[in-house]
């Protein structure tokens, strides 16, 4: 880790960061973020996932659609041609939520976390988006970086600060 | 609220809600969400915010502009012409965390919840970002819609579950 | 209908059809068209409608995040907040084929035909897409508008001229 | 070809491909479809073809942007640096038909069949749109792809089922 | 004209201007700009225009293509569902320049001046990248507002400074 | 420099000029552009960039945004995966403007000449829309590339023609 914002130049000016040099490796980053629901969504979109009215299989569409859309959204993203972009989902019965977790690959210069965390984002959203008219108090929650590997600045591994 | 998810029809099957016999209301949605950074990168936003490297004015920037993107990305989200769009941030010292907060107007057939929460999810998106060269532990969290005035279905106020 | 193009103007340049005037309707467009696949790719299909492996669900969420996208695909069309976008699929044992119907509504100045136009052509094209591992012959076709209601021009009724 | 869809997981989940690992070779995709339009409607677009009013310049322009958005539009396509795309026509006096040919080429991981089929229906979508004023009964036939070369699945030329 | 920019609010932060409760009126934006090329260019332009290779007609569709663009750049502009669109070109022999006329309208509660200048920018970069084989030194100058009407702010006249 | 427009083919059709068999050497392209303002917008655009309202800020992440935009807006580019973009500013106290530079670079088969002109464009766009209550009359002029390195057809280097 450098102890500076790359993003910036040395005049403070916000710039995408320079990886013209930097060598193509097989890069990968794993993110994960959950959303908490009430009993009756809950109930729902555990059915719907088993038949009728699939709302995880429409957030698992979003959320891969919303990877390669990544540097559209973020100023400072590089463009990327990802090569594996998959958004998988976990219930909890227990505390009524579901995980997100998306995993994204890429041969290339630089590291894909943006885009995972933006898959585990959108993927979400769609799951708030379709619950909505039961419930608007869901809450989207614990949204981070797990793991990444590939390129110069090596592997990473979550470790959480509390 | 329905007891039903009204973006599937009768088969199941996702839809896009019919919002075209909707009466043209003046609608607003407010809805925040926040970033647990590291201590090093809560000082290096906070210098940014007032001097050189300005993480916040561009995650500002991005966070407007994703509130446009919405309906291109949530797969049932219509297309709305937004009429106000604005982003804000608070800092914590204490837990060193940022918490953005998004507000986005409408006169239009339908809520605009959806894009208040993509605006705040990509500011947050867009701080992580900016800074992960620093620190890739950052949590994105507690992201929810606060308000909601507008519409038939009434208004809402978020009520915490915990 | 007239017997000219109004997308040119008195130079036969291209233009975009003023629609300023026009008195904002609701409006109404069908869309219908179809694609042949093999044997093994028609039960694959079947197969994960009812269970595993939805293609059709995937297709679905395309056509309608596809009809949204229409005025940026088609240089003359004009941007238009949809109403409502729905896509449903009937498959046909006895050609192997699928057909997609896309209707899509609006409360505007002008009318949706190449919206519903577009969510054919994109749910197909995914279903060539998810499909073309098995099968690249697939052909897609008879792609038409079925029913148009609203606007000036009056309604509009498909009859083939075969 | 495999017997089964590698669009979908172990699961039956929809998956983006994962194409890290496949070799970069140069490869080429050629897609094929027509519309077929009432008489004066073919007689104003071939004489718009040779002066003013040019209705296939239109839709050659965007058919080759069409391609360009593939991966926005498809939700499990890779995103692509196309290093060639071009549309061409055919007109058929006889049947009144115009064909739309699309070539697209990439020096990538991954085929390009899906950007040739969608520069197609583009293009013809694009003729629609322009001529709808005068004949809403249009219809598009026969998309198909022609033949594709490069990458390990080898080399593929079409052979019609009927 | 007010004396502060209205981008910003009272803390200084850009936001997107609030018209949530303007009124919905007749809007139209004329802009212009031109690109100086040399005179083998000129020529070829010239050529292309009447028979074969016809830069301008592919310069006017992305012009117009773009003017649908601008709240997806220009990040303060609202989403707009406009109603007119086109863009013209007028060809100076005496000085080898091209001028492009972008006229944008729309019925709506803000105005579109921001469309019809990026219709030009579009139009003359078009013209740019389709000439750069024969001539990098191409300028393009002059690009400004030349006519708004419509709206509270009244309408305005473009006089220029010097 | 060739005589002839690459882009288009034999038949004078607009084509995306093919770079399949071009060598991946790293490219940068420089262009470079100006907005002139009144007394009033200049002193503020000043303040601003010091304290709070920061145009140039907000301009500076649009540009960088906009270069990424590029193949989606100009019909023959090809798509390209930027390795780096920034966007800089100079202030003229005696012309009463503002100098855009914009920096694009690339490890690929084809320029970054229209990204870097892209970026310049949008960055002045957006000083004219975040200026626009103050001043309408705003000028943009002066738009071209400064340098390109890199690539078979060598290096260019601007010289003004008058």
């Amino acid at each position: 880790m450098t102890d500076k914002l790359n993003h910036f130049d040395g005049n403070g000016n916000a710039i995408m960061v320079d990886v013209t040099d930097k060598d193509i490796t097989e890069r990968q980053a794993i993110a994960i973020g959950k959303i908490y629901v009430n009993e009756e969504t809950y109930k729902r979109i555990v059915d719907g996932s088993v038949k009728k009215g699939d709302v995880l299989g429409v957030a698992r569409v979003a959320g891969i659609m919303g990877t390669k859309k990544t540097s559209d959204l973020i100023p400072m993203c590089h463009p990327l041609m990802l090569t594996n972009s998959k958004v998988d989902f976990e219930l909890d019965e227990e505390e009524k939520s579901i995980t997100a977790i998306c995993i994204v690959k890429l041969s290339g210069k630089t590291g894909v976390e943006m885009e995972a965390l933006m898959g585990v984002n959108i993927a979400l959203l769609t799951i708030y988006d379709m619950c909505k008219s039961m419930d608007k108090s869901m809450v989207i929650s614990d949204i981070h970086l797990v793991k990444k590997t590939g390129g110069k600045s090596g592997d990473f591994l979550f470790h959480s600060r509390k």
